[in-house]
Formats: structure tokens, sequence, C-alpha cells
């Protein structure tokens, strides 16, 4: 057996194991019992462990390491496929395994306490968990890196080539120019006829709009479906198995629309990605910032646009007659974008929500640079809403229990949230020079902007860097200025002509 | 490490493997999309070959021998773990690993198969995979044993101690006394007021008066959930994680009603088997004939008593006003113990469904000890229909194709279903003398029903066989005449007198 088939092997017993783990996870998301979770964790944690001793298993090591002498010798997919798993590899492979396993042990836990902590709006009851997750992340960087800024190593993690110095310049402009443009806009918000998106929308009616929605942007059902959790997430194991979930707050109808529409981003990208990598290590997106730039398109590009519900309105009026009667599109549409202080980042409105991510940002900086305690975190938090959204957080659950990540592990990521907007204004104009974008949207032809992207983005899976895929589809590097031009185009439209 | 702790170790790592694999297939059989099974089956199929090898080990298999010399310093359920490990390791200690791979493949994609080839009713399609698995199962078990009756080993695989001998005496009763009973009870039936069955009856109240019934039988919640799936069954890891699912069909109300008092009293089993037996080889029902006697005592002891709606007929009044005006709670009565030819064994009443049994066990009998082809098989399945319940099968979905075992490669399981039936006839008579039991029902106390059996049967789990079951709970071996003689006093009265 050559070296390139003995790691084409160990992969799959990879992807095997990463299979029944990914099972277990959208079951452990969407509708395992309670009582259930101790010994899930337990039996988990052994089957993590399993994966673990594949993933750096001496002959493994020993053939990727093998493979990267003979780069030459192969084509340039092997080539990808090769680095990416020897980067992988470096990443992990001096972390010990009982670590590891007591690490896998304590996520797995941790959500559920999260979840149990949000409810209650009880951050004592997280904290302590909150606390041994920082602290593992701190020593595993250690293991991978001996590095002054272990803050790098984690968003390189999530968005290959970042750093805090890059991120800091992006979120330096997002503070400069974003927050005085959001009080502009906060100061220039007249009287609306907004009264219509609080009111009552049963949740029935909800989930069979979402369906509607699933066929207007032609998800495949056939390879995939529609679920609800508590935070709305997309889940894959492959092309051919590609689900998203949302939540039904029937006090707030735009929730379950714009996740629906967000995650439909998520899906649609892992749902084109080429057949041929389904058995490699190149299957999902390009990496996070990417993976987001697809959901924001979709959500906020194409869903929040006026075009979009120039023809979708009608079904969603007819769906909710009382709850939208006297509600012209116009009103609609300034409704679905209205901009305000808000509590929660998954709600937040497109012109506000990379503040919210500025103050992530800046908190996970803040821990791994050592400045903060945890249990100084909500104060912080609150702080730093107070200074850029001008608001006061009144319970944990608006606050710092809001998100999912942090009880599982992940700093890091939410920076890419932001970065992800920021490539979606990128690539968005970029579209409308190729294609007739408004006109594809009025006539309710998404399937055809979905070729485009599927050509041009989401084919390659991880096969092209987030650089090469930005390059290659807009003629130059990442450049946060469209970011910045799309925002003030925007809302200056909305609110200041 | 003592032997036995190294053998609990190896069992918890197979415990791992039997989680992630009973999750995926929970998954498959509820939800997964379509164009997942071709990946998945593959990847599964690399699972089940670790799970294989980690009990086929020699390391295991040296570990239960040296046990096995070692018995009498074990504890009475150390001992039982021991014996049990080692019958169920000499059961597939022959087999080669790359056939068992190859079979555990098969059977996932042949329960797709079966599923698409009922909707189409098209033997054909799944005729190919039937006769494979048929092939592997003989294959299998003369690796096993030489023996000239290989229909005994299944047997005895899904009901210690039962062989086509026991079993032939057994269904001999059932044929002479029941068939000729059968054509008795349905020369007498008269006019009924009885069109009610089949009115329709909404989906979503369908699944209202369900969970209703999960609060009446003191299902905890907490330990489980309630789903959808094409063939209605309980699932579990561990007592604190059972599930169960039924179907809803909007012509035939009694469907999901019967099916889920059925599953609930597998469910309600498995959630009392004491917590001590959870990261052991006895966490789970004794056998599969006890199992069924648990959940044929909830669904036709309790679930069609008169005691039992004369309390819970008025809720399903109120949920279905419409398709039950003018039915008295004795019409109702009469209508749930409607004996009648019918296709489908998992809507048949309690009185033709083991004659339902005894053509899949004279079938199965046949096929194995080659007195049939596949090709023959679904004549062969019309002739008994005509033969014993005097009608003519229509259609594949009505005959050969209706159930889902033998896509799973199940063959000696349908006799434990007329076997558990004729355990909860044996321990019904004994109930009656502990218990008040009409009265409970009617005082909808069935948690106090719940308790006596808990403490007499489910908290064991299977610490004990199902002869010591049966001989412990009634004072007596196994005796099918309380079977006969219960079908005939319940019948006799309701039809005879």
């Amino acid at each position: 057996m050559s070296d390139f088939e003995t790691f084409k092997e160990i992969q799959k017993q990879m992807k095997a194991y990463q299979l029944v783990l990914g099972i277990a996870s959208w079951d452990s998301n969407t509708e395992a019992p309670k009582d259930a979770f101790p010994y899930r964790s337990e039996m988990l944690s052994i089957i993590s462990g399993e994966h673990f001793s594949l993933m750096t298993s001496e002959k493994y090591k020993k053939t990727i390491n093998s493979l990267m002498e003979q780069l030459d010798d192969l084509n340039n997919q092997q080539q990808r496929e090769i680095k990416k798993a020897k980067k992988s590899l470096d990443k992990i492979d001096k972390i010990p395994k009982s670590e590891y396993v007591e690490y896998s042990r304590l996520v797995n836990m941790a959500q559920r306490v999260w979840e149990e902590a949000k409810e209650k709006d009880d951050f004592e009851k997280f904290k302590p968990y909150l606390e041994k997750i920082i602290k593992y992340q701190k020593k595993m960087v250690r293991y991978r890196e001996d590095t002054d800024n272990p803050y790098n190593v984690l968003l390189d993690d999530f968005e290959e080539g970042m750093t805090m110095e890059k991120y800091d310049a992006f979120f330096d402009k997002v503070k400069t120019e974003l927050v005085p443009f959001v009080q502009e806009i906060l100061a220039a918000k007249g009287e609306e006829n907004d009264a219509f998106i609080h009111k009552k929308y049963p949740k029935d009616k909800q989930k069979m709009f979402v369906e509607y929605l699933l066929d207007v942007f032609d998800y495949n059902l056939d390879r995939g479906l529609l679920k609800e959790s508590v935070h709305p997430f997309t889940w894959n194991t492959h092309s051919k198995d590609v689900r998203l979930t949302v939540r039904y707050m029937e006090n707030f109808v735009f929730s379950s629309i714009f996740a629906a529409i967000h995650e439909l981003g998520h899906a649609i990208y892992e749902q084109q990605v080429d057949e041929m990598f389904d058995m490699t290590n190149l299957k999902s997106g390009a990496s996070m910032g990417i993976h987001e730039s697809q959901s924001r398109f979709y959500e906020n590009v194409i869903g929040r646009s006026y075009e979009f519900w120039s023809v979708h309105y009608t079904k969603l009026k007819n769906t909710f007659p009382d709850q939208l009667k006297n509600v012209s599109l116009d009103d609609f549409h300034r409704g679905i974008n209205r901009v305000e202080e808000s509590f929660i980042r998954v709600e937040a409105d497109e012109l506000t929500y990379p503040l919210h991510i500025l103050i992530r940002y800046e908190i996970e900086r803040a821990i791994f640079n050592d400045d903060v305690s945890v249990d100084d975190l909500p104060e912080l938090w609150n702080k730093k809403m107070k200074e850029y959204l001008n608001i006061d957080v009144d319970k944990p659950s608006n606050g710092i229990l809001q998100d999912v990540h942090w009880s599982g592990g992940a700093f890091g990521y939410f920076p890419t949230y932001a970065l992800g907007s920021a490539y979606a204004a990128q690539i968005y104009y970029t579209i409308k020079e190729e294609l007739d974008f408004e006109e594809l949207i009025e006539q309710d032809k998404i399937k055809k902007i979905n070729e485009w992207l599927k050509e041009k983005i989401h084919c390659f899976g991880s096969s092209l860097t987030p650089e090469e895929i930005i390059k290659k589809v807009t003629g130059e590097p990442f450049n946060p200025d469209y970011y910045i031009r799309y925002l003030k185009e925007k809302y200056t439209d909305l609110y200041l002509n």
C-alpha cells in the first residue's frame, strides 16, 4: 500500500468516528432527554478518545510526514489534502490523550449546564465550567506552540492566516466608522409603522413559512432536513446530509425567518460542495469566514432586500393576515431593516451586528492576554454594551450567557462572523457586475444565484484557501472598505435620505 | 488490574460503540434524509467493525475464559454478567470480521431498500437483499454451530432456551384452539356501531392524545421522548434514555393509540430497570419474550379494557367530538376489541394476532429448513393468510413486505411476540390475585401497576432469565393454557354471551 493509500485509509476511519460523534452531537442538541447526559458524556468521551488515538497514531504521523517529503509526486488536490492534514495534526499532536478525553467530557457537560444556566439566568452555575474551559484552552495552546499571543493561535484555527494584528485593524475600522454611524442612524430614526414586529405569530404558521423558504432557496430535502433547537445551527456529515435548525419565538417572527435564511446560506454551501470531496478532508466549506460570508449573503443581501420581499411578501401576508393587516411592503421592508440597540447578537440587525462581535472580540482578546478574570466578565460585557450600543444589560441571558460558543470551547470563532459579513459585501459588488442580481431575486430565481455561487465558491469545498477564494471571485484580496461602503450606502438610503 | 476489572473496562468500551451506533440507528430510522444513506452505511460499517474487533479481541476472549474458571469467586450478579458475555462471545467468535462488516453494510442498505419497496409495492426490489440476508444468516449460523436445525440457533438468540420443538408445541395449541375459535367469533359478529373507527382523525389531535397517554402511563419525559417513524419502536441506550415512536394514520386512529400504549410497555420496562445495571450487560430487559409480555400487557390487558376507557374515554371524546359523536363507551370498547380478518400484523386485533405470528413462524421455519425459495415467499404467505385468516392478500405491502424485521436480519424474532402475549396472560392471572387490578385502572392509578411490575420484573433488567422471572412472578413455569383461557374468556364475553 502506498503512503497516500494508507493516508486515505486512516482518513476514512477518522471520518467514521466523526460521523458517529456528529450524529450524537446532533441528537444532543436537538432532542436527547435531560437525564441521558451523564452516561452519554462518559461514553462519548471514549469514542472521542479513539478518534484522537487514530489522529495521533504513530502510523498516521509517519505517513503524513513521509508524504510531506513527496509532495511533488502528488496532484494539486492531494497536496492540499496532505497539507491540511499536516496542519490539523500539528495542532493536536502535542496534547496528551488523557487531557483530550477529559476536555471532551467537560465540553459535553458544559453545553448542558450552559443551557440550564441561561434558562435560570444564573451565571454562577456556568462560571466554574467556563473557567475550566478557558484554563484548558490556554493549556492546550501552550502544548501546541510557545507563543506570547495564545489568542492568535485560536484565531488562526477558525480562519487560516488571521491574527490579532489583522483583526485589530479590521475592528478598528468597524469601531471608528460604524459606532458613530450607528448613533447617527439611531438619532435620525423617526416614527415607524412597526408595531407588527412583536405581534403574536403562532409557531405552526411560522414553521409553514420557513418550509416555504426552504423551497424558495432551492434547499434539497433529499439531502437534509429542518428541525428545532435552542440555538439555530447547520450540521453536516457530507454533501448529502446537511441539516439546519431554527427556533420559533411567537413574539418575534423575524427570528425564525432570518435564522432560517441564514442557516440556508450555510446549508446550500455544504450541499453544493462537489461530491468528489465527500471522502476527503476538503469536503466542507473553506473556512469559518467564507462560510459566514455565505450565510450573511443569503440572510442580509438577499433576504433583507426590497426585491426579495416584493415577490414573497404576499405569501407572508397570506400566512399572517391579521398580524400584517395595514402593513405595506415598504413598512415591512423598513421593519426587517430596523436599526436598534439590542441585547441579543443573533437577533441584532445587520448594522449593529458587527458591534456585538466587536465586544466579543475584545473580551476574548482580554481573556487570553490575562487582562480579565472570569468573575469580571459579566461586568466587562455590560460595560462594553453601554459604550458601543448605549444600552444597559438587565440579565445574564441577555448578556454574557446568550451564546453557546464558549460552552463548547469555541474561542476565536466570533470574529469570523464580522469577517464573513465583510467578505459578503465584497462578493456582493462582484456578483452585481456579473449577474442581473436584483432582477433574479425579483423573478424568484434564486436558483441562478445558487448556481453562480456554486461555480465560484461552493463546489471547491476547502480545496482553496479563504484568500484564494476571495481573490479568485472578486479579483482582489480581502478589502474591508467594501463592507463599510455597503452598510453606509444601504442605511443612508433607508434612514438618512 | 483483575480479570473482572479488565472485563468491565472492555465492556465499557463496547458500550460506547453501542451507544453511537444506537444513536445513528435512531437517526436513520426517524429522520435521516434519503441521500445520506450510502455514505453513512459505509462509515457505520467501519464503526461496527471496530466494535466487532473489540468483542472478538484476544484480550477480551482470554479474560472471559479466565473468568469462567473463577466463577465461584464472583458474586451472583457478576456471575450472570460473565455467563451472558460468554454466551454472546460464543455466538460471534467464529464469524470472520470481513463478513461481519459486509453484513452490517448489507442490512443498513436493506432497511432503506425495504422501505422503498414497501412504498412502491415492489417485492422484486427487495428480493435480492432478502436473499442475501438469508444466505448470510445461514452461513453465520454454520460458523457458529454444526447443526441440522439452524433455525433453533436463531430462536435461541431471541429467547434463551426456546427451540422449534417447544414452539411447535405452543403454536400447535394456538392453531388447534384459536383458528376455529376465531372462525366462531367471526361468524357470531353482528351489526356494530363501528363506522367511527375509520373516520378522519387529524394527526395533530392524535399527537395530543398520545402525549396525554404518556402522562396517564407515567412515562418519564426526562428520560425519553416521543417521535414519529414508519414503524413504531422503542429505543434505549440505558435506563435514562428510553424513547418511543409511533405513526399517525389519519384514517385509523387506533393505530397511534395502541402502538403508543404498546411501546409504552417496552419503554416503562426499560426506564424501570435499576440504574445499578446501567454500566453492565444486564441493563436491558430480560428477553424478547418478557419484553413483549410487558408491551402486550399494557396494550391489551390494560389498554383495551373497559375499565381503562371508563376513565379516559371522556378525554378522547373531547379531543374528537365530531368523530365520536353518538359513540357510547360500550360501542367504543367493542370497537377497540373488534375481531376481523386483516392484512397487517401491527394493526391486527388481539385475538387474530397470534395467527399472524403463526404464519411468520411457519415461513421462517421453512426458509431455514430449505423448504422454500425466496421467489415463492409471497405466494406462500398469501396461501397461509387464506388458510388461517380466510383473506386474499391484494399487494405486497399488505403481505410479505409489511414488516421491517427481515430487512434487519431478524429471523426468529416474530415468535417471541406470541410468546410474550402468552406470558402476559399468565402474569395477568397473578396480578389480579395480588392487586385490585381493575380498580386501580378505573382510578387512574396505573402508577401502582407500574410499581408492582417494577418490583416483580422490571428492576432486575436481565439479571434473571425468562424462566426465572416467570417462575418467580407466577409461581409456576410458563404455561400456555393461561393464554388460551384468557382469550377465550375475553372474547366469549364480548361476542358469544
